[in-house]
């Protein structure tokens, strides 16, 4: 069972509300003799954190996180790695107006269909806060698979689609993604985009965006069948992150379109070296690695809390209208970028540790 | 850990190669006094069985379903169900010729770099032949949600989109689509689909296809919170059958383009019921039900296994071209129907059970 | 998988070491709306709490739980009820003298052995100190079953051999188990064992104990077949608590001696009620509840920390003696009371949740 | 979740009614590449199969194992290895009389009150025959581990106490167990037991049983702290084999009796080994292995199918009385042995794959 846990052999379990006193998350089958410190984390949630730009919310956290466990002078012990990140900015205030209405998009209604109560300050348990326990998970998971496999694994996201632009993601260039407030592969695009949120924020509105995941210096032979797929763990995990409503791996719903042809990968020898001449599967054949480069996408619906007005009812199932104040991104798929290269490390992770049981 | 096996509470295991005596799955969790015979589970076998048509793989198989436990005078008892399907029309010769080559778009190159070892004939244990036992699970999980929930329990799978071409989903009619051989949901296009595949074979091409999923009848709340998200398993079952590529909830990937105004479903009450105006949302909000229908699609990429002439390399490392004959789908993703179907009804009824468990 | 956590439906994962700033731990799958206070909790592990008196460990912990999720308005939410617990009293100086000596009978060697590392202050993950967090998590089970059940659930907890002196268990008074220092059934054998416990505590020795555990009021029906078992989950659960050696449930070992006769509880109705004129069985019968009493017992060893001297070798492999300081239990038995109960209902519960989903 | 699955990595997930067609078994997660035919595992079968002496039950059955999957030219893919086990001689005949009564002793009544359906031929689930299959996991297990470790490798289980007569455990002479009708370790008792079994048998009773296991060459560093240690998971397999109610590590219950120096294992290095002076661990410390032999021992009530005349209800509750005939053990603990090894080398292996994922 796992309704607040992911994985199998490196898991983590995360806990917390937007609005409650902390948020964490404990990372077990974490790897002994990995050297870790809350610095090296840091720079993981420092990527995620809000109020960093106007293009995001302007809640004002420092997500520090704290080790609480699990690591014994600078090392990883092998034992749960506890971490706790304080809520230092929460203004429940601003939901006070609205706890007794469902905001459309929104999971207020089917939480309480669900559980018969529901912590309504901030979205409480459903807000995409939590995605920060998984930011500082996902960071153990990279930072493992570094020491493990070394510095050719890298794990890299963007945005590539924000709202109704697009960008030219061949360009994918990594320096340019870490440093402009889009995750935008592509310099060319930022001025456009920068344009075009801002114009949706002050129209009250807010707009959806495609995030690319790239895993290069995955070994072949990670994943199992039937089950335990490689792209079934991760369009799982990917679309547990709030907001997603889909995920490709690969070319993705698009090769429906192709011809056999095109579609399948052409292998090749040359130099002593496997190649593929073309990566349609994403790196992934039979839910198990090949050796390509790791691609998978997925879509980011547009935040569901916006001033505009729209129609719902409240908790007595009186029709009435709800319009969202408070400090929302316009555009959450941004942020989404360092969660969702979380996710895909913790899996990355996960099915190495699982490879070395069953098979080496 | 979940190799091999489906499910938190209603957990089936599957097993079996495609050209192995037989393929089977064993069914545990399943509710006890449901009424069940062979012949209830067979109605959903004959649907997915290969050699119905010109237009699916040419493999006879009856594929009957035998049930060797779980069942005691016609009822379900609470043990587990174990079902077993022979294999009768496995042809192992056409796979001789092609033993020491690596199909493109195949697992047969992870599969070795896994385990080191692999079944080629038939592809072994990454044939689509395992689907099979997915069915005869997931009839089980539509009987017994239906016995549950009653006769407006439905769960409906039509192919949307073959290859190039599209069809009319909104017509969606359901006798249509029992009835044709591509389980399009509409009359109109299925004369131009047969066209259209047949040239394809005769081309020694393939196409893919996508496919969508309504649930309908299904309560609010089921889903759970972060990581049992009725839609990340969703996500994670539909990618975890054999040639998917992307998969979508509601919307999908499509949501990212839409603006916060477009994209939430705004909420009403009538007559004393609860309506929502739109269904972008695929009928899951944070995970849990809302009570819509639950709409979930899904890309099939072409079928690997063509005629045509592909470059590949050989056990030894060889560069070498392959040309695949046998008796394969040109389109797989149409055979995929069923079992999406039953993959959908499968994360249902577990989280129909998990809810009793944690809040009813 | 559950390196350190336990459970199904009811899950809970600990964290932390001896001597780390906290321990803690991580509830999910509680019910929602059960009303839940820090001051509830506290109850429980003030009985279990070090420093209480002169027969337990003389660290001061006022093992103060904080709640930091999962609770809203004081009533559970059916989100991660996440706990945390200071270590105020961690003397790490007493453990430099011994840190690279191998405690005999303790986990310092297979520690070292399995992860390459280990924190030795205090034991670090391997001290006992963990079970504060058991201890945390069977408070809310025994709550929630309270809350489900009724208060004729009960589930008590008794020291009935302390080291070579056994007791009158027959007699069972609860008042007088919650009262006195070794939570003894048996008044009349208090001052013995007071003496008893000081002359061994004296003497640089230590001793074992055996506890048994009563629960009253658990509805026929919990438990499961073949693999989760109530009295599979339960010696599993029991033996988990550092330094248990032996479960038995019910009779236990000493059915072996038994004839069929005597051991097998014969059934009577009287008065519309079921009755049965024995427990051997301990109240579980082919792993599931019948209704009455659950009886298990287990042995707890002599603490291994002990004073006196005892052969060892260090971390180079030099042959060498130890002597151990530092604060530790004569009878680490008597304080593993509270965890015994704790388990106890950390299974029924989870127990109790998986019926509600299969069966009713 | 796991109600008839058991282990984490290496999984068996057993199915099949004593007096269905058929039983069988699905083993998970077994490395690639070991050696294994069916004779390998008929071998194991043949200790455990009933009707072999006049000592056990009568009940015809060669117990002959078919391998239907996961096995490619003789040796393991790493795919699921199925395994059926056909019903040759259920005489349901016999349980018509009594199918409206619950036997005392037996899970009849507890399946009725969980499940509301029973299938009452030869026990249904219930029955001890579902070891059959766990023997058949449990020698796949065994083969990897002599695989994997070597020939050093060794699982050996004997009847050291056969209800009231116990004998010379000490001499564990193995050839002498794999010899005799009672895998008893000591040849000068044989004589002894066979009388006292028979006069039970004749006196229309049962008796009890003490099974001792001990696993030799079992590497250190095995096992998990907290909720995966190796004990816990050891008392679990073990209790959960039918009519089992009692479950020692080394020394088990009877530590409680030990001071804290006779109990703690001393430690000494001598000729570059590390050599421990006494074994009351069992060969487990903190739940993790330290290269000592692996011992524990379980208890097997006495049969509780008997002739003599046992006071019980039927379906309707009325009082009664009932007399089991049949073709019963006089004493299932005998055919435990082999089935305590078989779970104690699942256990073993699973394990020691988790390590692997772990830490080397």
């Amino acid at each position: 069972m796992s309704f607040n846990t992911f994985g199998k052999i490196f898991r983590f379990t995360t806990w917390g509300e937007s609005h409650g006193p902390a948020i964490g998350c404990v990372v077990d089958g974490c790897p002994p003799n990995i050297s870790l410190s809350e610095k090296d984390i840091q720079v993981f949630m420092d990527r995620r954190k809000p109020g960093k730009s106007k293009f995001t919310s302007q809640r004002k956290e420092s997500d520090k996180v704290q080790i609480l466990s699990g690591v014994f002078e600078g090392k990883t012990t092998g034992t749960p790695i506890s971490m706790i990140i304080y809520n230092r900015d929460a203004k429940s205030r601003d939901y006070e107006t609205i706890k007794n209405k469902f905001r459309p998009g929104h999971a207020d209604f089917t939480y309480l269909m669900k559980y018969g109560i529901r912590d309504y300050r901030g979205g409480g348990r459903q807000s995409a806060r939590e995605t920060a326990s998984r930011v500082a998970a996902g960071a153990i998971a990279k930072i493992a698979l570094e020491k493990i496999i070394g510095r050719k694994f890298k794990v890299v996201g963007a945005v590539i689609q924000l709202g109704l632009l697009s960008c030219n993601k061949n360009v994918w260039n990594e320096k340019e993604i870490r440093k402009n407030p889009f995750f935008c592969p592509d310099k060319k695009s930022i001025k456009l985009w920068e344009k075009y949120l801002l114009s949706i924020r002050k129209a009250g509105s807010s707009c959806g965006a495609i995030i690319e995941l790239r895993a290069s210096g995955v070994p072949a032979g990670l994943g199992a069948p039937i089950y335990s797929k490689l792209d079934s763990d991760l369009a799982g995990a990917l679309m547990s992150i709030n907001a997603v409503k889909g995920v490709n791996i690969g070319t993705g719903m698009s090769s429906a379109f192709l011809s056999g042809e095109e579609n399948s990968d052409e292998i090749r020898k040359a130099k002593g070296k496997i190649n593929f001449n073309s990566n349609n599967a994403g790196g992934i054949l039979g839910g198990i690695s090949s050796g390509q480069e790791i691609v998978a996408s997925f879509a980011v619906k547009p935040t569901s809390s916006i001033l505009n007005k729209r129609k719902t009812i409240d908790k007595k199932g009186n029709n009435t209208t709800i319009s969202v104040k408070g400090r929302h991104d316009p555009c959450v798929g941004i942020r989404a970028v360092p969660v969702g290269e979380a996710m895909m490390s913790c899996v990355l992770l996960d099915h190495f540790l699982l490879n070395k049981a069953q098979c080496k």
